[in-house]
């Protein structure tokens, strides 16, 4: 593995949900917090899957123009709510299913991230860009101290991963042609897309992004230039 | 002066060119610089001031239409031959024009700055909302340690200050109401369409921003909530 197609790259792009931070692990973290603290009782490591489960069901109604656009933030929410009645959870206000739907905003990073990131910062300008929107990123950056360069959603787009307005967008307001802009990722799906509109890519792996129950398939890809287990053995390959 | 009017406010946006970084002095001393190591001779100062001098008619006519959307760093380059035609500076080659033209992406901060924005972003989320474009809003808050949480541009909304848009863009994008976001601006009609539209303000004081030559108006309005000099002061009048 060598480093060469990333020479002329001058800005790194990365998945934030489940690449950069545990999205379970945080929500059932602050779950099990909120519950004791309540004594209302919640199958957090379900409702945190299924919360998640109807984020790209939400996204593809809006990419087909059968819902118009919604930030993630609000249609989370709503998804919450949906999830409070099948569940049947009682006792819930107004301000908790709030509080509930700001521990989105407060998720934790895997434990390589800060370090590895202000390594890739030394020599890459770098930025998220996430189906999340701006305020949950900026939230997120500011909770976990996490040094971007900058902010990129598809909020900005007003268009979801994997449509290729937001891998070329971020290339358009980055003022780069799409191969001196890389898509970190822990997820194939989101590295085809990237690179299919012409952007370099890492894999960089989370198996526990899902728990125990899910594995996750870390092969190399014709579609991938550089894997590593961690953003700081990514930071190494690239000599940092 | 009191700061009872940003007691809701959750987040603040700044001007950047003269408000945050000292465009004039550091596009003469790296002028300066450039001349003596290439032997060209420019007389900086009036440079400065004529290529600042071309930013706003170019904005307003992209405004109104004559000419189609063009980001800062792009239209600063037309600007910039334009004005080595003027002055008959010969020797220029392309790459010397691009090293010219990246000037603006190297700007210096004001001494108060970084530590000033290190305070104000313990309680506010901090961004830029320039009419410069975000590749050089990167390039600048790398270059000079600006540790802003999120970076705003005319090019996220492709209208340049002070249309409406732009204003209420950062706050839509930040997800508050109109009132819960300001505007930190040394220019009096910046302030004055940001209150327009419904933004909190603050007036800091940049009376070096024009070199010696051209004296600034620091008094208050009633469009202006808080006036300081610089932003240490701001923060000390926020109780931070």
């Amino acid at each position: 593995m060598t480093s060469n197609k990333f020479d002329k790259v001058e800005a790194l792009v990365f998945d934030v949900f489940g690449t950069v931070v545990d999205w379970r692990g945080s929500i059932i973290r602050q779950g099990k917090a909120f519950s004791q603290r309540r004594g209302i009782e919640i199958d957090w490591p379900t409702m945190a899957d299924r919360w998640r489960a109807g984020y790209r069901p939400t996204m593809d109604k809006i990419a087909r123009g059968e819902i118009p656009w919604t930030r993630f933030h609000d249609f989370n929410r709503e998804l919450l709510e949906q999830l409070v009645g099948e569940f049947g959870i009682r006792g819930l206000r107004n301000k908790d299913l709030v509080e509930l739907n700001d521990f989105w905003r407060r998720l934790d990073p895997w434990p390589d991230v800060v370090r590895g990131l202000k390594r890739l910062k030394k020599r890459f300008v770098i930025g998220t860009l996430s189906n999340g929107d701006i305020r949950t990123m900026v939230d997120i950056a500011r909770h976990a101290g996490l040094p971007w360069d900058v902010v990129f959603s598809s909020e900005n787009f007003q268009r979801f991963k994997p449509e290729a307005e937001v891998y070329l967008g971020a290339a358009r307001l980055l003022g780069v042609r799409p191969d001196r802009l890389a898509l970190v990722a822990a997820h194939k799906n989101d590295l085809r897309a990237a690179r299919a509109n012409g952007l370099r890519t890492a894999f960089v792996e989370r198996p526990k992004e899902h728990g125990t129950t899910k594995r996750t398939d870390a092969g190399p890809e014709r579609y991938i230039d550089l894997l590593a287990p961690d953003f700081n053995q990514l930071a190494d390959q690239l000599g940092l």
